[in-house]
């Protein structure tokens, strides 16, 4: 879509699908890195977030911390830089922990410099582990997907027997994968490291 | 006007345009850099701002830490040196993500030693990557610059249709700049570098 | 099961028995801890965990950073790198005390490298020194281990006395061990050092 | 007055008016800097002070920091050294910025060594850039100077109009004089240099 | 006892009598000292324990800081470790300052690795010059320490008129230490170095 | 009184006088300077003290870390030791500012190795500057004191015409000290040095 692809343009920003007070709806997860020479540190959340939306947060980034070097992302770049996590206003989501590989990557789309595609929204609560955990509203969120523009979704592999409840004309719009490890999210949601743009550094 | 030309005249402040209870005002956002041989750290926020006006605040130097070094500005004088980030008391603004660009404009200005310019009025949320995002109340906005003597108003451009609601005489007299990324903002808000008075030091 | 045998595979994640509002379930703790090199330190506790939960987080940390290295658990890990502990959503425990020995399980695994037995699931709560101590609901969990195909159940020594409640055809498929040491419980609850993974580093 | 003379004999007390819940009243604004080697930092603030009153401590200070330098104070004083600023019990004054000058006078003053003039009272908001601001109260703040002895008034400059609503006899009696700055403000209101107590070092 | 004999069978456990909500009872108060190469530090109190209960933790604490040396005890052990005071669930005890003699009595067992005699229970409030000072519920708590088997109490000496209350039968059952200064505390309530196990190192 | 004298045998402890709910009464106040290898730091206040009286010992601590050195007392000893002010149960004092002299006393007699005198009693508020402000009470005080055996008593210039309020047969058998400034304070209420017990180092 014109907005996400606008808003995905630069690493760091990852398209998620939540569930508000009147149906479901896109939002976007905003990483960035404060430049080392700035003084900042630590983790600052902002956007409203409800306390367990909070929590994701924070284990996103300790999956990062602990995981990363596997996954070849640079992680000293978050020591001595601030990090902050962003969700611009806009549709308010109910708090709970399904922004969880959203958040995940938007840091990675961050690390490695690869930006985010635009046309992938996705759905998953994230354990410190790394697994993709089942979380609720998956009718709605891919509903909102489609009324976006949205054309691939991600949700958790246990979540697919929801499927059936999309009505078929959505449904067979949409490209989903459903997932189990957020690596497979980070394989589907990033641009190649060939088309990267330059990290943030 | 008189007002915003005293206010402005050094840098560190520029002037935003809010909704309050009682229809639009102008306000205005001072920053600060303590000296570095004074022992401040960390960002300080005052003027009774609520939740979310902080968070702007947050996201205002986080995006100048993350990116500011592109912008050509001095971030490393963000570190080792207290931010201050103020509005002073007058008109009460509703809470809301509006005043971020004016927050922006102020820390860049007094990063750059360029001061804003009196003429001058805005609104915006801005997001960590520097995009203008839509607001709302455009319309008493521009009504209350017109009352202050503001000339040249920048607004996002996902606004623009808000503009057909403001009366034609208000909206003659006025220069709409209608913005999409923070950059903009900075070149239509600041004085240009060759009338640069020093920056704090 | 497949679900603890999944959620356990790897170091750091260890198998609990909670009561819930609903009856007895069975919970994971997950437990990570940062790269050195990418500036976390302190504990993070999430997963909307209780007071007295909390508290048991802090308690299993201070018992391994006081005991660990009679253990011959690596606790110099624990230094500058930041530690997560993180209960996933899923049946919501009741607060309190019990699941003290399984957060203590899963900092050692993780520590020790040795990943926990998908097989054993676990209550009860853990002091400073060590001592492990009765806690209440032993029929209902041990009912939803049974549920949830877990084959052997680790509870305090003082408890057996509670077994009695517990119907005879549950009772006789599962492997019951009463502990009175947090020793005795990482020895019956981790997988042997021979067939350790190599810890996290 | 006797009073004010005791107060302010000694660099770091500064006097001010406030509004009171029974009309005008004065109020003496203390700092101290901790001895370097004792061990103090950061800024504690006493007197169970008001939000806004708070803030504008916190503004003083930064102000301080960041142009107390042109001013030619030892802004390095401030570094590892604790500052307290603190408001004695007595009459307790409504919430608000009318403090500002107080306290920035107060700060300077310690900073100087130069001692307040204990026949000078004050009120004004002080913006982060020095501007001296308009407030409320001015008539019963001026009769609460004259009752209490005060021979010289510092107001904002903006505040002006308000002298009409005096009553002539208390008015011919006093020194007024309108400030729009914070370094007119200190000119006024300390003693000069060359009677200069040494500052605490 | 059995229970206090297993508690206290480590440096670092001491037996203390409470006033719970249906009369006295006993609790054990644990202390730890974090490896030092564990990167803990401050203190840590669980247990849910009142305000008051808190603050005995930190006075007993400041009284081993500034008077341990003088007891011979290596308070250099108390920098850069970790300290954890804890107490485990079971009875609650009302919130009051009477666990000061026991919350100094298990750091003093831990920093000089002697243990606490099983069969010493103890109430009394420490002051910060270590002085044992009055309590309430004398009798109900010789009546919980005769239930649970304790042979030797320790109470304040201005509370030896409250002796008066217990019945005779109990009384000649308990050997009764009148103490006024948590010297004399550590000299009844802990094995002779002699019998020393090494300390926590 | 031998209350009094107890309590004061040691440099550290002061004796205030307080207003309760039942009339007046009087309190010691404990202070302690943590070992300096034991690794404390900063200011602990106990007692359950109302904020105003919490503000009390922070202004005490100012007053001796900013004019200590002047008293000759050795105020680089207030660095890297805990310093912990405590009020021990018994009487509950009135929230207020009056036993602000009682905790400058009793942290500068720590300093100075100068225990305080036994039969001495204080009331009094203290100014960041050390001057003594006056306080409520005075004569439910002094017939405090007189009930518990002080003989000699301290309390504010300024409040010397409320001697007048108590009976002939009290005021005859104290010693009363009006007095204004810190300095007195210390001078009257502590041993004098020649009689000096080494300090706690
Ligand atoms: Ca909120
Ligand atoms: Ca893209
Ligand atoms: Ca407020
Ligand atoms: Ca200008
Ligand atoms: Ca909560
Ligand atoms: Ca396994
Ligand atoms: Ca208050
Ligand atoms: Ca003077
Ligand atoms: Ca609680
Ligand atoms: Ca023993
Ligand atoms: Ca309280
Ligand atoms: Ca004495």
């Amino acid at each position: 879509t014109p907005e996400s692809a606008d808003r995905t343009a630069l690493p760091g920003v990852a398209t998620g699908l939540a569930v508000t007070g009147t149906g479901g709806d896109v939002l976007f997860v905003e990483a960035s890195l404060a430049d080392g020479e700035s003084g900042a540190s630590g983790l600052t959340i902002t956007g409203q977030l409800g306390e367990v939306m909070q929590e994701s947060a924070q284990i996103a980034l300790s999956y990062l911390r602990s995981r990363g070097a596997e996954l070849e992302l640079p992680v000293a770049d978050l020591k001595d830089r601030g990090i902050h996590l962003h969700v611009p206003a806009g549709a308010v989501p109910k708090d709970g922990p399904s922004a969880g590989i959203t958040m995940t990557t938007a840091l990675a789309s961050l690390l490695s410099g690869r930006a985010a595609r635009s046309e992938v929204g996705m759905t998953g609560e994230v354990s410190l582990t790394g697994r993709v955990l089942p979380v609720g509203g998956v009718k709605q969120k891919l509903l909102a997907a489609h009324r976006a523009g949205i054309s691939t979704v991600l949700i958790p592999a246990r979540n697919e027997p929801d499927l059936d409840d999309v009505p078929e004309d959505v449904r067979s719009q949409l490209t989903v994968h459903p997932v189990s490890d957020v690596r497979e999210v980070l394989e589907l949601a990033l641009e190649p490291a060939e088309a990267q743009v330059p990290a943030v550094a």
